[in-house]
């Protein structure tokens, strides 16, 4: 037993689990970002066709898992799993956006970590003998994000610049014992993180901590470096919180390089969207590691990427009785060798 | 790979993973119904020494945890991953709660049904090689769950006869590789069910097709029936939900029996403490596992239970909108033999 764990944090899967399929969509200003051609739906209705935006999120998910099914001609039944998650209070865009496809369901609560939380569990249920096949997947929307979070959208609050903007995009992977890969090759469970930062208008920099926790816990269990990935890609860390993170490993000496990115700060053109820090919510890293990201990989853009995305575990309730904000970061090593 | 898997939805654990430690926490009402003397802990202070009733539902976990892990003489720094979530709107009853412990965190949402979401994915953890110990746990508390899903606490609002009373209680589960059990043996995944109840008063009612839906399957995996368990424990359907799903197992000419029972009629006295439809909340199967329950197991009471605690995925939200409940069930086979 436990064989598998290198290190105190980090487990190695003796069987990588494979990407089989994935997609993604997004919203109006997802489309009119760089990332533009990495979208398999792009839909300028913020509504989705539905008369609430939660309900517009739940359809979100329910689209991506369809065409990710599609793609490579499954049916729900041949999933083993689903594990989903996403901002939603009770996390309703999943349990709502999911309820018809009579899966087994394993719902997560991760914050904007959920992709990696999810694919985490997706991979360890396959990996340990548990299922054949398991969709990962997430999302968020800006306008449920903001009624829930902040002010009602049509206020027009004003932003401040270390606020990012909540994507309004969904994201699936889903993986298999057998496969052409990708592969999820290692896993680091994140902690949860606290280092007092209480500003909800500055999300990068209360998850900075929890990145820096869980990256220098993989490099140190994996005995690797940076330069060791083609691409170190946090979620939605934006400028400001990225910045943090690559402050910290130097003070250790160690040089993140340019290959540190974060999906936050690939998602939109934050000169012309104007978009301040970046972009965040679930959906964010979801979205960006289910198209450009993945597809990259297949197409031998990179061979090995470190995805971390991070979460910041507040409500609106604790910010209100003054408590700082909790986070966390997952990690996972994707590879296209076994 | 997928060895495990018995059925269409149920995995055989190979090396099933052992009861090591348990504690529940609960409140004033907790202390005056007929599990009095299974708490480890009963509070007269439904702030718990906080500030307020969130705070107070996290420092339920903290405290839970804490004495969980004492019993044993185990430091936080020997569970490899908690796996927690609650009710509350992020989870933050977790998140804020656990935070000190600096330990690897899966969050999970998965309303009342937490209790065997976590202690199922603990259980695979464990059995799949990925950790040694892992914890298991969530919370309830009455306050915060009224003012987030009905009404202000001090407004006083008259309850229907189906409304059940959201337990003030916390539990733990510690499982490792190595233990002189209970053990769990098996673990069946819930879907998500929604039979078009849209009222959320009758949670119930909401839940009783998933329980049965779980159950069904359960059985049918694992070719047994109820007379083969000392007793089939469901969560928090109440009186109305339970009967429901004994008339649905009738219809399929099964008696699920005398030793059919649900953690919430077993919380408290109903007719005395006037709970009308039972107890609910993620603390009350929580709180009843780990006190009773396993208490009863450790001392012959019974051999081999069947848990199956159920969870509403609804919001405030999916309410407002018109929607109706989606509902889940995880079973778990516990078992004094391997």
């Amino acid at each position: 037993m436990n064989s598998k764990r290198i290190g105190r944090r980090t487990v190695a899967l003796a069987h990588p689990p494979s990407v089989i399929s994935y997609a993604n969509i997004g919203g109006k200003l997802e489309g009119e970002g760089p990332l533009r051609e990495h979208f398999d739906e792009l839909d300028q209705d913020s509504f989705f066709g539905e008369k609430t935006w939660e309900k517009a999120e739940s359809m979100m998910q329910k689209r991506v898992l369809r065409r990710a099914l599609d793609q490579v001609k499954l049916k729900p039944g041949d999933l083993d799993y689903i594990f989903a998650g996403d901002l939603l209070n009770q996390c309703i865009g999943s349990s709502f956006g999911l309820r018809e496809f009579g899966v087994p369901f394993f719902g997560l609560y991760g914050a904007c970590s959920t992709m990696g939380e999810s694919l985490s569990l997706a991979a360890m249920a396959i990996d340990g003998g548990f299922a054949e096949k398991a969709a990962a997947m997430t999302s968020s929307h800006f306008c449920t994000a903001e009624r829930q979070y902040r002010m009602p959208v049509p206020y027009g609050n004003q932003r401040t610049p270390t606020a990012q903007w909540t994507a309004t995009a969904a994201g699936c992977t889903i993986l298999a014992s057998q496969g052409e890969g990708p592969y999820i090759t290692h896993v680091t469970c994140g902690k949860i993180v606290d280092k007092g930062i209480a500003d909800a208008n500055n999300m990068g920099a209360a998850m900075a901590p929890a990145a820096y926790d869980t990256l220098s816990a993989f490099f140190r269990d994996t005995e690797t470096k940076p330069q060791d990935y083609d691409l170190v890609v946090t979620g939605d860390l934006g400028e400001l919180g990225h910045a943090i993170v690559r402050d910290f490993f130097s003070k250790d000496g160690i040089d993140m390089g340019e290959h540190f990115q974060d999906c936050g700060l690939l998602l939109y053109d934050r000169e012309r969207q104007d978009m301040h820090a970046g972009g965040s919510g679930c959906g964010c890293s979801a979205s960006v590691l289910n198209g450009y990201l993945l597809s990259g990989m297949r197409q031998g853009k990179w061979k090995k990427i470190l995805f971390a995305p991070t979460g910041a575990l507040l409500s609106p309730t604790s910010s209100f009785q003054g408590e700082s904000i909790p986070s966390i970061c997952h990690a996972l090593c994707i590879s296209t060798a076994k």
